[in-house]
């Protein structure tokens, strides 16, 4: 989802850009947005070591928010207004090709997320971006956050088909080692963009995937959607 | 959903009725359709009292339909044909209304499942039948069936709403009861319908309910949608 389907930097510093007029406050927001992204693996591998009881995306970005409030010097900033801020997740844009790409999908196949995300976000952030998903799982139904196997499995459970019959499309190499581990089917969709431009790509094997896309235009091409 | 926005009794007596022929079957199909669905409540409550392992919709509705073909005397069909039946409770028709006037209430509100029925069984039926919910939210994913409080609790936390910012729309007054003593509001349905014609109606107390609707336009008219 996040890099995936929507593009989570130009919108989260487009609102963090939007929070620091309303205070007057002048940082580099691109690099605030950076952090707070980079955070969340750190902060979603607690909880999968146990070291943190289990907490929702949202509540982890909440966190790694107040902390970087507290570092940039806007500690003073009201719940409220945090609250907000860290709804900025469930306000990101759609990538120019998604919507299209997946009601082409949706033709021919049941399309759900499977996200970290937790539902109240993936509902929001669907309703609002015009994401057309027959259903929506994500990582919270089951409490074991990707790449752990039981996110991956417990999704194929929920819709009642066997692993392989279920497919992971994904911007991110690790998720989809994991997801072929638990037996799914693999598309790799390149988001070049995804955290910035001139940025490192990530490396990917010929045929590591069932499935290489460049968008999900692309990729309803080559499932014949 | 079974009811309120389904009409479970003519889709179900003509799947039975098809299934008849295939197998060249004179039967009273109406009547095996009520027996499969008065199986329903009682084999859920089994499993409400945990005299049942949790079982999905699609087990119970099984359990119970293999029995019904012992009794019609059909008890030797393959279990594949079993299973595709009893898949035709993902197969429900809407109620001539509930497809445009669940598309009017998305304008303005979230909207979503919230049904005994398991997830896959939901997504297969929203999917065929052009139902276009925001979220699929199942008993299932709380393992507490309507009409325990855990139920309607569990949908309000994946919403991240507060109880009473969720209204169940339901055609059914044990389910709308439950719901407002769990703290949702709720909005009645009436489907003099539902169990076929010539049948007494369902008793509500005026003003029992925040809303009452004749049907789903009606419900979008009196909700300002």
């Amino acid at each position: 989802m996040f890099g995936t389907v929507v593009d989570w930097r130009s919108s989260i510093i487009a609102e963090l850009k939007e929070f620091g007029r309303r205070h007057d406050a002048h940082r580099d927001w691109a690099a605030v947005a950076d952090s707070w992204r980079a955070g969340y693996v750190p902060a979603m591998d607690r909880v999968r070591r146990g070291e943190l009881p289990w907490m929702t995306i949202d509540d982890l970005h909440r966190m790694i928010l107040v902390e970087l409030l507290e570092a940039v010097g806007l500690e003073s900033v009201g719940a409220d207004e945090v609250d907000h801020l860290n709804r900025a997740w469930h306000r990101l844009n759609p990538w120019p090709d998604s919507v299209a790409g997946l009601e082409r999908l949706k033709r021919q196949h049941v399309i759900t997320t499977l996200s970290n995300g937790n539902v109240s976000l993936l509902t929001n952030m669907a309703k609002r971006a015009g994401l057309p998903w027959d259903c929506v799982i994500s990582a919270e139904l089951f409490r074991r956050y990707k790449p752990d196997p039981e996110a991956y499995l417990g999704c194929a459970e929920l819709l009642d088909v066997a692993p392989g019959e279920l497919m992971l499309v994904a911007a991110h190499p690790a998720d989809l080692r994991a997801a072929r581990s638990a037996g799914l089917s693999t598309a790799y969709v390149s988001r070049p963009l995804e955290r910035g431009p001139r940025r490192p790509q990530r490396r990917v094997e010929h045929g590591e995937f069932d499935v290489t896309a460049t968008d999900f235009l692309d990729l309803a091409d080559k499932l014949g959607a």
